[in-house]
């Protein structure tokens, strides 16, 4: 169970998520994370110091397969349920953060911060494809090369979900695409 | 040749679009292009009445393979040269419009006309893709699909070339995997 300290945090986690998908990084002040939270300044202060700091810890939460793939589960079968989340987040542009990350990433100090998520999610692809062409599920592909797809063709998707209507086919697109080169196999 | 009023024309677009690139779509003013083109806000205005004229101007000017594809070109050859250019496109960042055009759809009286762009640019690379097919250069792939692949997978390295530095191999990455998709062949 979480401790009220850790419950406090996760709650202005969820509630600053909702509006940087909703308002981008720049435009959300700390007051607006009270106002959202119902939490007093110096409740929101104990917790975090500026809206920088909280959605850092927001995108840098992604897991890893490390642990899947340790417990010898299916390659195909961690691929087909991370793009079955993968979908479901296209499908919800309301909670798309690009435009933040965007925004937040144009600032000059973040940028070894991006440079880091982006080397350490290229990574994490990059072992599970790797693991897919030891136990045989995968093609024997350039795991670096389809890793970037992967990544580059959901923010391009995750980009234009705000801004253009997604379809329902165009997100079933992304997967069953990434699912047939590596595997070669239709979804 | 071109006539005085269309080099004019042509002389506002493309400086406006190096201040579009620079700072996306909602900081820049009217006077900020005066100031770049050296034209005085009566000159600016006898071309274009607004920042939104000029800016759909310039991203309504993509060019279709039609001309192309109708003069019998190799369909191989058309792929490969267009994806020579967005590849160049890739490596100048300097000259990414991905946060202009983010802005720019934001604003949703833009909605329309960058659904009817988007469809625009779907049509142009599914022309071209099922030509491929037809002449037996390309596999009998779904041209719908690897458009949307093309599309989206640009967009968004296009928009981290912006804010991590995307090296020459990940450009290369890009058309050579879309070549082997198309074609099954290596670069």
């Amino acid at each position: 169970m979480l401790t009220k300290g850790e419950a406090t945090k996760k709650m202005i986690i969820d509630a600053s998520a909702i509006l940087f998908s909703k308002k981008g990084f720049k435009d959300v002040s700390m007051t607006d994370i009270c106002d959202a939270t119902n939490l007093s300044r110096g409740g929101l202060y104990r917790h975090f110091s500026s809206t920088s700091e909280i959605f850092t810890l927001l995108i840098s939460t992604e897991r890893s397969f490390d642990e899947r793939i340790k417990a010898n589960e299916s390659a195909l079968y961690i691929l087909k349920s991370a793009l079955d989340e993968l979908e479901k987040e296209i499908l919800d542009p309301e909670r798309s953060l690009s435009l933040a990350i965007y925004e937040f990433a144009s600032i000059d100090e973040n940028k070894k911060l991006f440079t880091s998520l982006e080397k350490k999610a290229k990574k994490k692809w990059i072992d599970l494809i790797s693991y897919g062409i030891e136990t045989g599920e995968f093609k024997d592909v350039d795991p670096a090369k389809i890793a970037e797809l992967i990544l580059y063709y959901y923010q391009g998707i995750r980009m234009w979900s705000k801004v253009t209507d997604i379809t329902k086919r165009s997100a079933k697109n992304y997967s069953s695409m990434i699912i047939k080169i590596l595997t070669g196999e239709e979804k």
